[in-house]
């Protein structure tokens, strides 16, 4: 297990009372970022490939459990809180039987069950086999358990937050060194090799991933993976990256520029960082998430620049690179300790992305800021 | 473009054909691994986020279409051979308006689209987002696109060989220098850390996952994340890795035994190279996966081991870590020039796991070996 078992028995406990809210008896978990959640059990092989399931059914009034592939069951049962751990043989398709012989055996064949079906939500199996699970299960109604997943998830725990403040401190030290470390004449993806060593070797479990672009005009609308380019005198070159840790990814951006930045460059990325902390100072338990937006937007338009439309300048962050809430104007969202979210308004303009994204955790008095790197336009 | 247009092209034509070959007027495509494939534009940001979705319509008629995140859609067009992207503002959800009215311009209002329901694949939007589309579309039929597609897929070009075999010549480096440099008190974590660096510093684009596992008896029974437990003198360090080089992912596994392994040890994994190898022989053009099941089966039982089973000794690779076909007595594919494949029985004993997982290009004439680390048990 990645946490004591009270923090998933308080997990549970949460589920319990958010599936009630919905009127479900049950949770059907498919897919990495909830079973993880749910169970402790973390696995690389079934997430990586389409050829086997790690499935879980979390009942609200019926012990849980897990049904994972043969060669993984011993581990499953080691590793999870979980004890009811169900082996499968199935290749290449779902294991509909052992998921109907689970739901009747915890009387669940005529109840309700939520299912990942909604906003933000991937199901870990095939469209088809998902249909032949309902349909070899007339009885039970699979309802959407986006919401109910998100009202847990949304609220990250302390033994979470620390995972996220260990992911941010990584992120801090291998991006401060990668600058100090490049040099004019290395290419995009050596830049983001180096990055990448630089975050293993920091203490990051594996490397999210690492978004780059460097360059001017047209090369700047670039928001990919590294490319073969060397940056030239004068171009920005910007990071976007997520050291992961116990599964929890950090998310911001940082740059630099070749030769150094002009001073219009610096008062640019000066004003972006001023806009973003003025949005991080009006986090907040009790405060709507648009407060945030209104208050980045108010600083830019104090600064002479246009103010913020209806996209979202920010998300949540935690198990996904992006989680709800979205940091908008319209949504609806009333911040809480233990959320972590994400503060990232851009200026683009032709010689560069200005943008110094911050990683926040809501505190029961206020916020906590986790990217301690500095905003500054660094020099390569 | 990470290969020239013509490969593109090459691609496209063959989809053309295979949509014919099950009735489809042109497929729709949502997730990664085929964004990838059919497009040539390889985004980082819509597949670590669940927030937007990029997209694809190939019609076997028309020309194809890309539906992609307002802010990508510049990068969209330059990066793909596609040339029309039409850019989505949605957050959240599927952008269900865009791809309908894509889907009415294209003149597929009452046609068949295929799309990736069944075998082995996940649909890249929220299963409400399809039901959605389907009901907006009701002159639409969906078909399952999954065979059509792996039978593009299962045979590589000779640029997607090009990739693998790079990748695993990254990987035959950085395992090389791994177990010369590993130390007994390491832990788990710390050993995939330092293959992690290894790994991106031989080349790898990024790192597709490290399995490992280390121990006997109980521990030797886990395939998944590595751990803070430090491997004790006679301990199996077992490492299962993934380098990806242009989105194709090697996948071989090898290990080392704290303080050297016994002769029963160096026995052990003899006897699995060996019968691995039979079985790496017994890959050419126009021979059954089974026969490749079958000379494994057959070394072991010369060996005085059981014959195998019906599960599986391998599966193609390729830009998933797992695809088909599954090399099994079941499996009915043929082989053919192309296609890359793994072989990878094991031998599970108490001390350890005899595994000398081969990953191996069919060629025009036979086969050739892509993984070349030595399959001896190294000494920690």
């Amino acid at each position: 297990m990645n946490f004591p078992r009270a923090e998933f028995e308080a997990r549970y406990a949460r589920l319990q009372e958010a599936l009630g809210q919905i009127g479900a008896d049950a949770l059907l978990v498919t897919s990495e970022a909830n079973f993880n959640y749910f169970t402790g059990y973390i696995a690389a092989h079934p997430w990586v490939s389409f050829s086997r399931n790690l499935l879980a059914i979390l009942p609200r009034e019926a012990p849980p459990a897990i049904i994972a592939p043969a060669f993984l069951a011993d581990e499953a049962r080691d590793q999870s809180w979980i004890e009811q751990v169900i082996p499968s043989t199935e290749v290449g398709e779902a294991p509909v039987p052992a998921i109907i012989g689970a739901v009747r055996e915890l009387g669940l064949a005529d109840a309700r069950i939520g299912a990942e079906l909604g906003y933000e939500h991937r199901l870990g199996v095939s469209y088809l086999d998902f249909q032949r699970l309902q349909d070899a299960l007339p009885q039970t109604t699979f309802v959407d358990a986006a919401e109910a997943i998100w009202s847990l998830r949304m609220r990250k725990s302390p033994a979470e937050v620390d995972c996220l403040r260990e992911a941010c401190r990584i992120t801090d030290v291998a991006l401060g060194q990668l600058f100090d470390e490049v040099q004019p004449g290395m290419t995009e993806r050596a830049i983001a090799q180096r990055l990448g060593e630089l975050l293993l070797a920091a203490g990051a479990d594996r490397v999210g991933w690492i978004m780059m672009t460097s360059g001017r005009g047209q090369y700047h609308r670039t928001f990919g993976v590294p490319r073969q380019r060397i940056p030239e005198s004068g171009d920005m070159v910007w990071l976007d990256v997520s050291a992961i840790v116990n599964g929890y990814g950090a998310d911001y951006d940082r740059a630099a520029v070749v030769g150094g930045p002009t001073a219009e460059q610096v008062a640019l990325q000066e004003t972006v960082h001023e806009a973003t902390m003025a949005g991080v100072r009006a986090i907040a338990p009790g405060a709507p998430v648009s407060a945030v937006v209104e208050a980045v937007s108010a600083a830019l338009v104090d600064a002479g620049l246009q103010p913020l439309d209806s996209g979202r300048i920010g998300h949540g962050l935690g198990l996904q690179s992006t989680e709800p809430p979205d940091i908008s104007l319209t949504d609806p969202t009333i911040l809480a300790p233990g959320m972590i979210i994400t503060v990232e308004p851009a200026i683009i303009r032709d010689h560069g992305i200005y943008q110094v994204e911050q990683n926040v955790a809501v505190t029961e008095t206020g916020y906590e800021l986790l990217s301690r790197t500095s905003p500054e336009l660094r020099t390569i």
